[in-house]
């Protein structure tokens, strides 16, 4: 099978097959040629991961620009393998050349957990002898350990073990039944595991014991919802359907829509990647973003007992968004007609492997896109909008992450996080006081507060590459009330404050001035506002970093220190707390910190990044057991002076009607009956565009 | 007519029809029964308003405690009306007993304009000699005075006139041709209109003239789309069907859905009101909000040059939420399987009027409401979510604001509101500087920044009448990094202050705490978490009022200098900036200002009121014209500690499957492979629960 898709990627290169866009993932093809080519050097490895090394920007720009006479970039795949002894490799191979152009041997990085490396703890658990011991102390006897079950994460760090050794902490549950959701019965210690030795080499045994809970199962499956009085009965169906089929076209994984293009690229760490949004603006192509992504995220939480510090998953950097993704399927992730992706990775063994129907993607009503009604004569236009959705789900342990990139008409691209599945619990004693770090939402189950920080990375291409970013408030005009300037003391005004340098771009966010950012390009004016044409981020979920400066988790996350960051662009600049995440110390801090080190930089006007940390703090409570509703948070880029006009005049309106189609029907409505003639007169479809 | 109406509020009495329900606005047939009671005693005069006055609270809750045994409010109107000389009186009618039992003649206060006020305007203005000089200045002979259009606003207040004489102030604009869009042509002068007299009493003229504009239309009717290059043709229908009808029952106006019961009002200011909401918590109907609306908002301005001080549209006290209210059509404005209500008011001859379908109410699919799957074996539970929207839409002259009452089933309501419609413009000359206080979104077109502050109105009633508002903040654990109390410096959690008192309780936003409100009753502990029960406010969208302390604006809409208010509960207290808001002067500031005069007033588990004001800044943009694309702003109501678990866990899942299920298909996959596998079973419905 590796030698029929090695063929096929050749097929490839011989121009037999089409070839793949620069932006393609790689397929699972060039995985298995990757890993040939590799194996034919260095022999037998544990592969991490393959995965697309994104053609040089400079190189990309140039072929996105004439595509048919420019030479296509180099597929290049990008290589994290394990050898033992716990060594690590990062390689480079070329698949066209097939040729390994790097190869690199890493001291003291570990690369991230696959979900290979994570089922395996759980095996290890049960066996282990002083995992027995704990498990008896916590009241669970010796022949009930395939009822002991464990959330394996990343170490995170733990200066007792640094950075050498590859390790995993097994957060314990304990499920009475099979079935039963494990997550309200914490157990209260933690073993380490070394992934090299493949055993328990320490466990963290609290000093205060909370044995196993003696509550009642809190479950959600149906035999519980049925047992507890059953489902509701009282939802009818809502049937979404679309018999005319979608409005997007895809070609391989660039999708046409309402004007807009973009490319649909995927990878192990940061799931989906937006690249090369443009918007055919009446004819002319108009690049937006070169790249738009979640980079990396963090989830510290907050109860300062040991070891909890190290609960502070990276999930992007230490596990992967696209490791991590769920096979969607028709009817349960989505609804209406939708087109899916599929994601090629790597497994341990060098053979590629897919997940199905990883990305979603669909389109959906979005309610009214504009309306306006002249109260002289009820003439009106009423025009509903609709949204591309681009998603993806995926399961970090206990929670969900769903992803949602959408695109409006009016030339909005927003972000959607859904955030659901299961707290992340710990074991506590009846009458036990939180002390206000967690909340007990089940007896027995303490919830610790946490946040979810994400960081999405903004490679802006406003109309071309050099861009500026400028903080926008909303503040009030100069001069007391009574004074010449400000007679009234009503002037307000959006003041613009330009980032020269990255120095001055560290920024955080100001509730009180509704704080925004335009993405500018000051090279081109509007013609009727006179100003740059930008897009705007409009953000307003940007909690602080509540643990503290010096303290681990501000160490390791450097990009989460700060709402805001700008970084000149480099290709090498991906990951804002870096290419391997698990385990470092923080020290240097990994990531953006060693990137704004120069903070002299200019930002003004050249090829630019936005690193924006956003998120939600959360604090537990009942209603978020034993699973949680799905709590949203959004963003959005905004055109602001990009456009002459709302771009979406011409999505045929629902119904419109002009003063002259009102007159010439002899409706000249009394003030008092008015709305009430309106209502009749909408059934004339003659007034109606569509 | 007007005695059929009168008859049939008698056989409502008489107990030969079903009574409304207490909180039903009034009917056609009770209005004009108030009318004429009211015409027996004080003869002919002209009406602004008649509306429901709602019972007093007191009597309402023993009410509603016991509706069958209890006997039903006095049905009371509330009326406004008018006489010649600029007579003002508010009244009030038993409609049991049909008597006047308040009628007060109002000194120095003027009472909304209504939409018959409104339509007179134009006519006068396009008769009056100087506005006809000043349209010749501005470019417009004689010959065209029938293009001549002005939006007429309520004055604000202008020290000038005061408080006595009835007044709009009269923005003008042209239209070249009937059907083009009049706010591309704004003109620079400014009329006032003496509502009494029927004339033009003042023209404010800038010192610097600013000709009509000369550029072509910038219009978005039908025609000019089409002479453009006409509609785009790719968009295939999304339908949205619910074949078995709505899963809500209506009875009157009382809706049960998915354990929710609310009753939706409607009246001539605030729009839709709801009140007594209600969740059926396991066969326990608990009360959660007594009343809920939009209770008021203020549209300032910011550009500081003379009379601009004046636009600061209060639109619902100035001119009437319900009002201004759209007959909606469906398929223009709601998709799916609609409810709608009517809205019965009064006109100025007295005569009962009906906006038909005022109110939509319909279903939605809400996408995900829950998901987890588990890493181990991937049984998965996903669940999918589906909202109540009750909507209604207002036109305030050249401004549409969409408001959406949202019921989610995990307990959430949400508040959405798409601002779209038309910016107010002014004219400015060619080359001329905004200075910041405008953008030009068309040549010759200045749109000003402006703010939209809205004024939410939260009756609590959690668990009961006795609540308390605490101010949550997240913040960080004392000690730093190294210390005994928070050694790795991750440690954090919610502040919780209790506002005891009036003064306690003004409050601002802060983002860096992602500072949010719990309404609280604090005599209920919910048993798993020991915390109060309660509902929590969360807002993101809160700019500060920008107008400064002690400008008109901040003067006269007191309730916007803060983020939060609350007060002790009164049944005169509905309208934050006061009962009768035009030509106020701010001094005094009526409304909240005079509510929380004294600030040493208990709000300590008593019975209150939450004031939340919220909004958005709006600096233009060319995108924003002609006609602006929605933008949306929300904000939830989010029970914390309320229920005992996610109170969605009985909505039938879209796919389920346990651990035992997937081992017993002998499905056991291998971690590479085990996602392309479990699409595949997803197709096995004996999975699925529904």
């Amino acid at each position: 099978m590796a030698l029929d898709r090695l063929k096929s990627v050749t097929q490839h290169f011989a121009g037999t097959s089409p070839p793949p866009h620069p932006f393609d993932p790689l397929s699972n093809a060039e995985i298995e040629a990757a890993v040939a080519i590799i194996g034919k050097e260095h022999g037998h490895l544990s592969y991490n991961a393959v995965t697309l090394r994104e053609p040089p920007k400079k190189e990309m720009l140039k072929w996105l620009e004439a595509p048919t006479t420019t030479p296509l970039p180099t597929r290049v795949a990008d290589i994290v393998a394990l050898a033992p002894g716990a060594k690590v490799f990062d390689g480079l191979v070329d698949l066209n050349a097939e040729k390994v152009i790097k190869w690199e041997r890493m001291d003291g990085v570990q690369p991230l957990i696959t979900m290979e490396d994570l089922q395996i703890v759980e095996h290890v658990v049960r066996k282990d002898p002083k995992v027995i011991e704990q498990c008896v102390i916590s009241g669970i006897p010796p022949e009930n350990m395939h009822k002991v079950y464990c959330d394996p994460w990343t170490i995170g760090y733990d200066h007792r073990f640094g950075s050498n050794v590859r390790l995993q902490q097994a957060l314990m549950y304990y499920r009475p039944h099979v079935d039963d959701s494990q997550y309200s019965f914490p157990l209260d210690f933690c073993p380490i595991f070394d992934a090299d030795k493949q055993e328990i080499i320490h466990i963290d045994i609290p000093d205060v014991r909370r044995p196993v809970n003696t509550a009642k199962p809190n479950n959600y499956h149906a035999a519980s919802i049925e047992a507890d009085g059953g489902y509701r009965t009282d939802i009818k169906p809502i049937n979404i359907t679309q018999p005319e089929g979608v409005s997007f076209k895809i070609e391989g994984r660039s999708i046409d829509w309402q004007n807009w293009n973009v490319h649909v690229g995927f990878n192990y760490k940061e799931g989906i990647v937006l690249n090369n949004i443009t918007y055919n603006d009446n004819g002319t192509v108009r690049p937006i973003f070169y790249r738009l992504s979640l980079a990396e995220m963090v989830v510290p939480y907050g109860n300062p007992e040991h070891p909890h510090q190290r609960k502070h998953a990276f999930d992007l950097g230490e596990y992967g968004g696209g490791y991590m993704t769920n096979s969607l399927a028709l009817g349960c992730d989505c609804k209406g007609s939708i087109h899916y992706l599929d994601a090629a990775f790597v497994n341990r063994a060098g053979q590629s492997t897919t997940i199905k129907n990883a990305i979603c993607i669909h389109e959906e009503d979005a309610g009214i896109l504009f309306k306006h009604t002249d109260f002289r004569d009820d003439s009106v236009i009423v025009t509903r909008g609709r949204k591309l959705v681009i998603s993806h789900i995926f399961t970090a342990a206990n929670y969900e992450y769903c992803v949602y990139w959408i695109f409006h008409q009016d030339g909005t691209v927003q972000l959607e996080i859904k955030l659901t599945g299961i707290l992340n619990t710990y074991a506590m004693n009846s009458g036990e006081d939180t002390h206000g770090w967690g909340t007990e939402v089940y007896p027995g189950v303490n919830a610790h507060n946490h946040q979810h920080l994400f960081c999405l990375r903004i490679d802006p291409n406003i109309d071309g590459s050099n861009n500026t970013i400028f903080q926008v408030d909303a503040v009030q005009g100069a001069g007391e009330v009574g004074s010449k300037e400000n007679p009234y003391g009503n002037a307000f005004y959006a003041r613009k404050t330009k980032y020269t340098t990255v120095r001055e771009a560290v920024a955080d966010y100001n509730g009180a001035t509704s704080r925004s950012w335009d993405m500018a390009n000051t090279n081109k004016l509007n013609p009727y506002s006179h100003k740059p044409v930008s897009y705007k981020l409009v953000s307003r979920e940007i909690p602080g970093l509540l643990p503290k400066e010096g303290s681990l988790v501000w160490k390791r996350a450097g990009f989460a220190r700060h709402a805001i960051h700008v970084t000149k662009y480099d290709d090498d600049q991906i990951l804002p707390a870096g290419r391997h995440v698990p385990q470092t110390s923080g020290e240097p801090s990994r990531g953006i910190p060693e990137w704004i080190a120069n903070g002299d930089a200019s930002i003004d006007n050249t090829d630019i990044v936005l690193w924006h940390t956003f998120g939600i703090t959360h604090f537990p409570s009942p209603e978020d057991f034993p699973v949680m509703p799905a709590e949203p948070m959004t963003l959005h880029l905004r055109p602001r002076n990009f456009f002459l006009r709302n771009p979406a005049l011409d999505v045929p309106p629902s119904y419109c009607s002009t003063p002259s189609q009102i007159a010439g029907k002899q409706q000249v409505f009394g003030a008092a009956d008015k709305s009430s003639q309106l209502a009749v007169a909408v059934g004339d479809v003659s007034l109606c565009n569509n």
